[in-house]
């Protein structure tokens, strides 16, 4: 069965079109710029020439009626007609508390998924749009949302409660979610297979380093503690989000500067992070190269990340008494040698022993650790898009 | 020599008359109700009976001149005159980035203090109130500030900078602080006594714990990072404050609720932490029992508490690259046998065993890890008011 996997952002749209007989990926693209001047669709069939399609894209309809367009396509598609895809895949980012699954969309969960907006109302919305348009387009395909909170609905309600007025909670859902579930998910099963393992033996720390950046504690499979929270806010220093802090600083700061909470939150998830310290840039490699060269406010927000990742591997390894496989993984996990190799450095106590000439790796599947090393270091290329199929595939064919 | 320590709250005043040649109280007490109807001293001269002092105060000023006429008294006093009060030690919550030592009080530093304020204005006013009510009368005593930040001085940037746009720390000081610095050095210089080593070779995490507390990573003698932060809100869950927790449930909750910034701290600071969470109380005691009597609650909240004292260890051991000594204090850490158990469970990893009949202790020194064991385990009542006595003395010998 071939099936399409979606993610809608608020003006963008990345899909696959993965055949899951060999789980190879058909086509791929990413729609830039929709209900905006501009509007376009990078467009690539494996084996074939990338096309970039030019034309106004009001709506996620719209954009998805082109996507569909492209891949059925002649000259440049991937498929003969529509009936070819199976089934699809969308993913949600925040499942709040209803979803500990995937699931397949039917009326009843559109209505749940449409409760759970207050939660995420920058993410799930455009995820929604997403979902509508299709299938509008597709009525009589069946769709599965995976939702990015999901994987972490196994967290224990010690490691998931705010010590704030429990009412929070009740009233308002104020408790630990999670993000990049279906990433961590995906590199603890890969984990597993690599080392060929059972996962339920396994503590494994995964760490989805990008430019939103989380670490998870995953003990016998299950995610027990992740760094994000409530939002993808909290945790690891960002390319521009602040991770964890005082959280005294933001009433302080709201008044000194005199903030409304729009701009305040503007500040916390658009203006911190790297780029807030540096002064240079949210992009990673972008700081990497200014380190090169000396700048040290570059390298004052690196070492914050860094040592940040560091603490986060030490408080997750409490959590579960101890680790067999750290896991790096995302665009700086998998590509940046020197970041991999600085966090490693002083996790020698707890067997973290990382070999520098293994670790000259970027981009693919590797395991890094000395040989013999009692903890398994891993690089491991994330695949959500995959995970995102299997989950659909799965939900449809029972 | 003779030293007055003295520790001024908005509406309360200790004191300790500690003669410094054996390190020995002489006397102790504490004013309450400042400046409020029912003002009364509790005062206790060692060997004799306590007294209480029940007399309008409107201001500190009053409320030291009945102290030390309660110092001097002839039936319950403990010195003939103040002339054998040979220096005064104050303790002082914020010293901010100026002070990372003790020092002589004078009108300089009189000044620097005072622009502290804004750093600590809850904190920081009274304990100068109590400063000038001293030096009016005891004009040629000289006296000695010792800051609860000091300790923390030694933390590297990349431990006390937030991932927040830089110019919050330049413009306003934003950045870690640290607080409980006189309670973690003396804890650390009595961990090194007791194992009769030199802190330089050590790495020892210190656990203060009492209704507000704080970790701290204390290496080679050294400060290297605690848990709180700008303010004493951030890391543990305490009494009554949240501790961490992702910073975008402030401006969330200031929306839901409606709350003025005001509000919102009063919330973080004053109705958060265990008694949050278990609407039961502040006081871990009362948790405790109504664990025993299995309120679900109050469970969620001790173990929310104790699982992140266990992540601060762990993530403090990735800092140092090791631990050695782990230490408690503080009114929980001094007393709570379960707590202290609760928190070693699942670190055998990192080497730390705890022997449970060893741990059998309450408010004294002991080594409570098992024999042999690679991480020393101790229990330690602080003692802040001999650490200032000490200080002070030494500064006004030089």
């Amino acid at each position: 069965m071939n099936i399409l996997v979606i993610n809608c952002g608020s003006s963008s749209l990345k899909y696959q079109l993965i055949d899951m007989n060999e789980e190879r990926v058909l086509a791929k693209g990413l729609v830039e710029r929709i209900g905006i001047e501009g509007s376009k669709i990078k467009h690539k069939t494996t084996g074939k020439d990338e096309v970039v399609v030019q034309e106004p894209m009001s709506n996620h309809k719209k954009a998805l009626e082109l996507v569909l367009n492209a891949l059925i396509d002649e000259n440049h598609g991937a498929i003969k007609s529509m009936d070819e895809i199976g089934a699809v895949g969308h993913r949600v980012v925040h499942g709040g508390e209803k979803f500990a699954h995937s699931v397949v969309l039917d009326e009843e969960v559109m209505d749940a998924l449409n409760e759970c907006i207050e939660l995420a109302p920058l993410h799930n919305p455009p995820n929604i749009m997403g979902i509508e348009a299709c299938r509008e387009l597709m009525p009589s395909t069946p769709m599965v949302g995976v939702f990015d909170t999901a994987f972490h609905q196994t967290i224990p309600s010690k490691n998931y409660i705010y010590a704030l007025p429990y009412e929070y909670y009740e009233k308002y859902g104020v408790r630990r979610y999670g993000f990049h579930g279906t990433s961590h998910k995906y590199v603890s099963l890969m984990t597993a297979e690599m080392l060929d393992k059972n996962t339920d033996d396994l503590k494994i720390v995964t760490c989805h380093l990008g430019n939103g950046s989380s670490i998870c504690a995953v003990d016998g499979g299950e995610s027990v503690d992740t760094s994000m929270g409530f939002t993808p806010l909290e945790g690891l220093a960002m390319g521009t989000r602040t991770g964890d802090m005082d959280p005294a600083i933001v009433p302080f700061i709201m008044e000194k500067e005199n903030l409304s909470i729009e701009e305040m939150n503007n500040v916390l998830n658009k203006k911190s992070g790297v780029l807030g310290i540096s002064g240079i840039s949210s992009d990673f490699r972008d700081i990497e190269d200014a380190c090169k060269e000396g700048n040290e406010r570059a390298q004052l927000s690196l070492d914050v990340f860094t040592n940040r990742v560091k603490k986060y591997i030490g408080a997750y390894t409490a959590l579960m008494g101890g680790i067999d496989a750290l896991v790096f993984t995302a665009g700086i996990g998998e590509n940046s040698i020197e970041i991999r190799e600085t966090v490693c450095e002083g996790l020698e106590y707890l067997g973290v022993e990382l070999d520098k000439e293994k670790n000259k790796v970027r981009g693919k599947e590797a395991i890094v650790n000395k040989d013999g090393g009692k903890v398994k270091i891993l690089v491991i290329p994330t695949n959500e898009e995959l995970m995102i199929a299997r989950d659909t595939l799965e939900l449809v064919s029972k």
